[in-house]
């Protein structure tokens, strides 16, 4: 027989920033002279940075002669980008991940999205309500069922291991949080670490903001907290912490350690990686190492200050307008309450009308997030500025 | 509950590259003065040619300023890219395919690996033996069953369209084919496209070597025959024609007409596009494009050239030499029947061992693919020429 994976009937038809931007296209095609702000999706919007660009034209230089040229990279990544990630991004804060327990991918969504083909297609899902739809999309694709564990603002927007029930399950968090910016510190992600272990669970942990972290108490890794392990899977990104959203270059970490009835996930991880996937370019692989080289840190950390900047000035903005907002602090993502009893795609609607200022309705991340907005930190600043003083006089 | 996905158990350890490369890795480990020459795996040795490493430096000088900087691609790929290989690969040959109905992904073996998520875990699938082993695989590690379709030396090593059944189902057809290098006339071509319509059938047609296609009377897309839009997908590589194995870049044709009852398979794949993928890198969709510029038509030309006269070069030498062998008239791979009883892997043994050159055992590739060897015409000119009077001087 041949039928299409019905499966795919469980999801929205579309991915919800396919919607906005169709949204967005309509509204430009009826006012072409209005000038739009984007500060929904969270893109970039500073170039690369020189190490970065400097490092990818000695690559390009490479592939153009016959002795330099390099063609299939090996499946899991290269050597000098595995060891460059161990050491500045584990080892240098105490968690023991050697190099071969690090997968290069071309970026953190692809992991996220296919990391559950792992699992067989009766595992429990538990993920965090609201929440970034690919957790919960290609779980759906894959026929499973979501235990949605809410995250409310009187918890500081954190899930309660509780939630996920006392049985072994997969579950997916995301400090900093997107969308709500929250962050969890490390006594709060340790007690998640307990009940995996507790109960035979699985943690995806997506770190992917973690280059946002000012308060220096705070966990950048799950491999911080101990026992992790036996029981965590971490993914990380360099799309924000770099700008590389273009480039597309991520990784994910499964440690030998980490085994379900015996059988290794990290050799299963292997295994797919090799049949459905090819390397990242080596082009790419070589601009991603010179994120760690010291002029590379020290020029995106003034990235991720430009932009930190503008989640200052969105949080500070807004509140001296009563609005109430959180997150910005740790995370380049501004969470506020939509004003009076405006649904968040009402209020998209009235601030790409009235404002043409486009932002992310909360309702998009899950049931717990209407009434919420999502704004981002990655603007330009000056346009950031007129967003907000375009948003505080509409009141 | 947490389970792994136990249809992982039903494909073997490792993926067939890895294992030979284990096997190369544990030769020169012990043997590290001998000077292996690897005609294995399908990986070009020719640096990129002089348009991809200029559209190339164009692009990430834009990434590097401001104005031009460029975050997140489109999901689905650039139009630049999709109306060039719309006009240039098929619109030319007569086909009416659509820029959007063109996917620009990472590569095909991503695309073939992840296109049978489309489908429910009980479709039938028809696949080719010997075959490439991703076809296979990926549907092993989702739980399908697999029907093998024998292709035997007596009939070109072409699959018979009965082999497939009359129930619908899906079929994998590889033409110029990996690895038994045979081709297809549009007349063959067109009775599988017969055949689809007919049973309601979907065929995946994997045309990744259709630059090396020399006789001007056969097909280099399914598109060519007669009602192939209602049945049939076509997954094509820049890999093997431009060098772009280290660069990473493919892409997925699936026409809108293309439904099973009902469902578009077009608008599911843009579905999943969307949802676990974040589009082919900025600067390297820049490099696929140079491809079609005139230089860059002329200089990937010489680079096939260049890899056919090394085929030519295979062949006869090793038909001189006695050897019976078929492809490298229209493919970059060479199909030889092992000497005497020698099994596949007794002869990549042999090889390695006493020639130090290393090809890819016929066995390896599917059960019909015992007894043979497949060589690659992706080396360099003179270490072809040097591994042939070794393989020669080796009876």
């Amino acid at each position: 027989m041949l039928q299409t994976n019905t499966n795919y009937l469980g999801v929205s038809e579309n991915y919800l920033f396919s919607t906005i931007a169709q949204k967005i296209k309509a509204y430009v095609a009826d006012h072409p002279d209005r000038d739009i702000i984007r500060l929904g999706i969270g893109d970039v919007t500073l170039p690369l940075a020189p190490a970065v660009i400097s490092a990818l034209q000695s690559a390009v230089d490479e592939q153009s002669h016959q002795e330099t040229f390099r063609g299939y990279s090996p499946d899991l990544g290269y050597d000098f980008l595995r060891r460059t990630i161990s050491e500045q991004d584990y080892m240098s804060r105490g968690c023991r991940i050697d190099p071969d327990e690090i997968f290069i991918s071309d970026g953190a969504k692809c992991d996220i999205g296919n990391l559950q083909e792992l699992f067989s297609e009766n595992t429990d899902v538990a993920i965090c309500d609201p929440v970034y739809p690919v957790y919960a999309d290609s779980n759906l694709m894959a026929g499973r069922n979501i235990n949605y564990m809410p995250c409310r603002e009187e918890f500081g927007f954190l899930p309660d291991p509780a939630a996920s029930g006392s049985d072994p399950c997969l579950i997916y968090l995301c400090f900093p949080n997107n969308p709500t910016g929250a962050a969890i510190t490390k006594g709060e992600l340790q007690l998640w670490v307990d009940h995996a272990l507790k109960t035979g669970s699985v943690i995806i942990y997506d770190a992917a903001y973690e280059a946002y972290i000012s308060d220096p108490s705070l966990p950048h890794s799950i491999y911080e907290c101990k026992g992790a392990e036996a029981c965590s899977i971490e993914v990380r990104s360099f799309s924000k912490n770099a700008g590389f959203t273009g480039l597309r270059l991520g990784f994910t970490v499964i440690p030998k350690e980490l085994r379900i009835n015996g059988t290794s996930l990290h050799d299963m991880w292997a295994r797919r990686h090799s049949t459905k996937y090819n390397g990242a370019p080596y082009i790419i692989q070589r601009a991603g190492e010179a994120v760690y080289s010291p002029e590379g840190r020290k020029q995106t950390r003034s990235q991720i200050d430009y932009y930190m900047r503008n989640a200052n000035l969105i949080m500070s903005t807004l509140k001296d307008a009563g609005y109430s907002v959180t997150g910005g602090l740790n995370a380049p993502y501004i969470w506020m309450k939509t004003p009076g009893t405006l649904s968040s795609w009402e209020f998209f609607d009235l601030l790409l009308e009235k404002a043409q200022v486009v932002g992310t309705p909360g309702s998009g991340f899950g049931a717990c997030g209407e009434g919420y907005f999502r704004l981002t930190a990655f603007g330009e600043y000056e346009k950031t500025k007129e967003a907000l003083s375009r948003i505080v006089n509409l009141i």
